[in-house]
């Protein structure tokens, strides 16, 4: 019997001991998945519909209780954490919606034209679901992007079941929340295997998932040497899947000279708030700011690291995030051409704390010094000191990434030096925000929650926002098919 | 200098000798389309629209030498070479009006809403090109898979250069639409190098152009082996990129009591027809006739058996394709439960001939027998006796395929019986094909050219249609953009 502990990341003590799921029951719940698919792939949408009205009802009948395992496993704090179970609880409840809308089917029809070159048949084309899929919790999202999370409800909206490997960060939260799930769909009338959570510190449990044959997507939250083993994993499988790994990013925000100008002292709080979000433990968190040269930028990254040497001390997810955050910082403070801006207060008890940091340097140091551009996940910022019109080159040295901002003014916006500059970053990101900062993910047809590796595996698809469910769907098209053959779909 | 010969099909005689690209000129190429990409990669969508409709003219405008050229390499004859020629350049009209109505950027738009939870901002979705793609063309059309096919023509329509590695069967035929595609894009006005075509016969020419590190996506038509062979090595790059191989299929036909009672002579004359199509040598071949036990059944496989007994012998593209065939007819003939049914003639003389060959099993023996599940590339079909009932059963037995098709009564279309082997099929297939063949696959929105793994490797996605154009884009959000910032595509 394999166990693992969870610990409490203000105090670093046990909170309780958890045993590792058995590869071979690993196996047993692939396997009961790829059952409970055969039962249910075939039924009409409507069944999926009350399933997550089912589970939307029961997260909102959930205690206090569950909020306060959340933040004794995460430090995260109450205020936070309300917000991501309220994200989270709004998330079921528009998956919902999708599934009973029935867009995202992505029907299509073209008559029989016997003319045509080459000649055509009666087609209707619908999307089905895949089949059992696998999802990797993150560490630092115990709600949003864990067991009850967005993948789960893309997953079980597509009409596939869903097991997750629950992050052993956090174990009391998922036991919580899969409790919660298997309750509702239970009650909603679902095959139990429609959903599982496996548990497990150490490779054994996911590689055991990743390789069951019956799994045919994986999901994956979390850092890049983590989702790289998956996706590396994956691909030695007899039948490959896809695996659609988010492994977060550096986020750059830019800030042209007029904005500099305008509101130089409001970009400076509000770059330092979004790092400071969550102690920087967001795969959105800014990493990166570009600054112009001279007096006004340093003025701007005067106030963000007074912010930072001012913030108060934050507690990372675990401890080993912790000290790969310590050994990466101290690894990069002693680059050629870095210059140390800002410590921030670290707690001095024994839980897993760590004080932010704002490191600076040059757009050239910073073009040439790949570490510089690798995600320190925390919260950490590189203050890039750049000649404006370099901008558009830092911008396309930074590898692909979940989101790019850019602050300017409206009447530069449609200019060519700030086009040049949007152009750049789009070819590297997902999201371009603009006048903002990019943590807070809202969940939309239209959100984009991806980008070019490493941001993630797969750079077409999204995993937040109604087109998530995309990832767990494939199209089937139907030639000359009678009305009475035809899913209710695709009937004219 | 390393160089290759191709060989005429019916003869077996040498029709020249080529060179193959060197691995420093494919890393040329590859650098040379990212720079290609880099200029065009936001320009406005009509200058792509010029590009296609040049390429369509240019096509239009070839002689009648360029399809001479194609005969002589791969023996298809005339009336079919005419006819591929004739769907590739409608094609590439298709995919030029599909750039002009722009929509398949898949444009979403979500006004602002503070209130939202979470809270969202004016939120406006697109795609945009991935960039490079390597072209792996198909042996077996040598227009339409080939270089001047559907993953070129999808390719440039998304904005992306394409570098098709050329099939060494058919280097002249190759060579003539290159310089028709080449002369077309110089004339539009595009870079050089949004099209470039390499050569080769062995591995190393595309290996290298998989492991180029400016390609972006990998497009390939052909045989399992090669498709999952550059699967894996794509898989090992340090930037990891989606290979959307289509490896062909066994696509299954199933024969109710019913529709064999009313037409089973029809069936068997459209039967053999489809299988011997090309000497067998489509993806969408029917490989595998599932028909019923009993004396109806026995007609209908002795008027198939008939069919491919007397038919004119054909020739296969090349000598490795024939041999590989025929070694793998040899092996099937002598599992145990297998009847060789018929043997038709294989041409005398030193072209690279085959027979057309018919082989019976049983229901249990196909669902035991893994080999005779395997594509056989060529006019081979297995015929499976079936009890009905079972045949839902040997429908979950087959791999994953390009497609599934059923031969019914219309009365019988409704019932449970018909419903079960149709959810069977749609369990296994991308298209499902009523009564008729799988052979003739439309150019439509709603056609979806995929399959479960081993038919393709992402399941996801078409290969025919104005759809494949999806492989070669990825989303971006823009987030509170202001309209003149905005691509035109976006704004209000």
């Amino acid at each position: 019997m394999v166990t693992f502990v969870a610990r409490d990341p203000r105090t670093g003590d046990p909170l309780g001991e958890f045993v590792e799921t058995t590869p071979d029951a690993v196996s047993a719940t692939a396997v009961a998945a790829a059952e409970a698919f055969a039962q249910t792939r075939h039924q009409p949408n409507r069944a999926r519909v009350a399933w997550l009205s089912a589970i939307a009802d029961a997260f909102d009948g959930a205690g206090a209780d569950l909020l306060a395992a959340a933040d004794a496993e995460t430090a995260l704090g109450p205020a936070r954490l309300t917000g991501e179970w309220a994200r989270t609880r709004a998330q079921v409840r528009l998956f919902a919606a999708l599934v009973a809308d029935g867009s995202y089917l992505e029907t299509a029809f073209d008559g029989a034209d016997p003319d045509a070159v080459p000649p055509r048949g009666d087609l209707r084309r619908m999307l089905v679901p895949i089949g059992p899929v696998a999802n990797f919790a993150a560490s630092n999202f115990p709600f949003a992007f864990s067991v009850p999370g967005g993948d789960t409800i893309a997953a079980l909206a597509a009409g596939c079941p869903v097991i997750v490997k629950a992050h052993p960060s956090h174990p009391e939260t998922s036991r919580r929340c899969a409790a919660l799930i298997a309750g509702a769909l239970a009650a909603a009338g679902a095959p139990d295997a429609m959903f599982a959570m496996i548990e497990g510190a150490g490779v054994a449990v996911g590689a055991a998932l990743v390789m069951a044959p019956e799994i045919t997507a994986v999901a994956f939250t979390g850092s890049r040497r983590g989702g790289r083993a998956l996706y590396d994993l994956a691909a030695t499988r007899e039948i490959p899947i896809p695996v659609y790994a988010e492994m977060g990013s550096v986020n750059p925000v830019f800030v042209t000279a007029a904005a500099l100008a305008a509101r130089g002292d409001a970009i400076a709080d509000g770059f330092a708030a979004s790092m400071l979000n969550g102690t920087g433990q967001f795969c959105t968190s800014p990493g990166v700011l570009v600054v112009p040269v001279g007096d006004a930028g340093d003025g701007l990254v005067a106030r963000v690291s007074s912010a930072v040497a001012s913030a108060p001390p934050g507690y990372m997810l675990n401890a080993t995030i912790r000290d790969g955050l310590e050994d990466q910082v101290a690894h990069t403070k002693r680059l050629s051409g870095v210059v140390d801006a800002a410590d921030g207060e670290r707690a001095s008890d024994d839980g897993f704390g760590v004080g932010a940091v704002v490191l600076a340097t040059d757009a050239e140091t910073f073009i040439t010094t790949p570490a510089l551009r690798d995600e320190h996940f925390g919260p950490v910022a590189v203050v890039v000191r750049c000649d404006p019109v370099d901008m558009p080159a830092v911008a396309r040295s930074i590898p692909g990434s979940l989101t790019g901002t850019i602050h300017a003014e409206a009447d530069e916006a449609g200019g060519s030096a700030v086009t040049d500059l949007r152009d750049a970053l789009i070819e590297r990101v997902g999201r371009l925000v603009w006048n903002g900062f990019p943590t807070g993910v809202a969940i939309a047809p239209s959100m984009h929650h991806g980008g070019p590796y490493p941001a993630t595996t797969l750079s077409g698809f999204t995993s937040v926002g109604q087109a998530s469910v995309r990832r767990f769907l494939r199209p089937v098209t139907f030639q000359d098919v009678p009305q009475s053959a035809l899913p209710p779909e695709l009937r004219s």
